[in-house]
């Protein structure tokens, strides 16, 4: 049967959420424990991988097994393995038509840019920013990202053949000194976000200028947007699916 | 001459603020970045010392060295050699008469503990606390805290002559599910706040009482009060001197 969890986790302590050979990943991380928990080989699907220091709130993951458990214990038993860099939420058990990659119907993620000064207790989870911005730019450029365009440009990835993607959402709220950029779209490339954040920043500074960002989506490569903000600020905040006829979110 | 710094540090990246022989230590990564922008072994005095996971908001401390350094830069070149993880709020000339420990006045504690779903994001910051308890009960017992006691028993350090401790403020406030325990005296032993808040927590779950409490300023050792809170909801928040015929805050 099919299982579908639902988890946070704090970035900063994985390799990216990607098992690797040797390196600590949110994946290898959770399937030896479910591989120990039901004493078979188990392989787990994620919505989408995250990198490095990308932290998720509510990241997706599904997996199959011969053994059928009682959820709250299952849960419970699967947290104290993975706790407490990683929390399951939830758990529950889905038809075998759901798939957490390739059902995802869009993604939220949001980037958190902090503008006071440097605490280090906050140093894995925001992006401290020390120089002047001009806020005001940064909220005339957003808009720009809606709708449907080209991100080639925007992904380090150049083996993907589609690298159109729809935006909905591209939006910035600033309260005490923390800026937060949220977007939803029906995907994001490998570090698509962090370089349409960069580049926000760099319009707010003065650097580059909403004409610039839209030549961007006319970029054939990664090479012309040489910019990237770090790991650390970025959120996998949603994943949304549409099931069984009515949209969740999860 | 004397220099005085003030320092924040997430404590969940080293093994306490003394200097141990191998491990990680906040005192370890001062002095040896330190000594190599002054070119001489230096050595600093601290505060006070923290545990392993503990973090500090305002640590004082204080360190000689035969070169006189602008201030502005010197904070500057220091900070890119500790952090992220510790970081230089302030440097400052002071007088040979002071020292970070013993010019000491009084010492302010904070302990956080979350009553809200485990977020592994916050793992290492808060104490996540998951059985129910009497919030009014803790408030009742705080005061008894207040004033001039022996805390023999709320130690782990048996060598102390001197176990007497006054306390000045010793409260909680409420919000958000979480719990700001907020404590100031002229000074803490080894874990003395992490079995404070302990003992609180216990009163809270009905498994102490405000008498227990009182009973325990005439415990003889630390066996006879065997709780302690973990490390990671403990905060350094600041440390008071007085100087120069007036009482400042650092």
């Amino acid at each position: 049967m099919r299982y579908k969890i639902v988890l946070s986790y704090d970035g900063s302590y994985f390799h990216g959420f990607q098992r690797q050979t040797k390196e600590n990943s949110i994946q290898k991380t959770l399937e030896d424990a479910l591989s120990s928990i039901l004493q078979e080989k188990i392989l787990i699907k994620g919505a989408g991988r995250t990198d490095a220091g990308v932290h998720a709130i509510n990241q997706v993951a599904h997996f199959d097994t011969k053994i059928e458990m009682p959820l709250h214990g299952f849960r419970e038993i699967l947290n104290k393995w993975v706790m407490p860099h990683i929390y399951i939420k939830s758990i529950e058990k889905v038809d075998e038509s759901f798939h957490a990659r390739i059902n995802v119907v869009k993604k939220e993620y949001r980037y958190f840019v902090s503008l006071n000064e440097f605490d280090p207790l906050k140093a894995n989870y925001l992006y401290f920013f020390t120089r002047p911005l001009d806020i005001q730019k940064i909220q005339e450029a957003l808009p720009y990202f809606l709708g449907t365009h080209d991100f080639r440009g925007f992904t380090k990835n150049q083996k993907l053949q589609n690298t159109i993607r729809t935006i909905e959402k591209s939006e910035l709220t600033v309260k005490d000194g923390i800026l937060s950029f949220d977007f939803i779209g029906d995907g994001f490339m490998y570090n698509m976000v962090r370089i349409m954040v960069a580049l926000l920043l760099r319009i707010g500074e003065g650097k580059n200028t909403i004409e610039d960002l839209q030549s961007y989506f006319h970029a054939s490569n990664r090479n012309e947007i040489p910019y990237l903000a770090p790991s650390q600020g970025l959120y996998l905040w949603q994943v949304y699916y549409k099931e069984k006829n009515q949209e969740q979110s999860q």
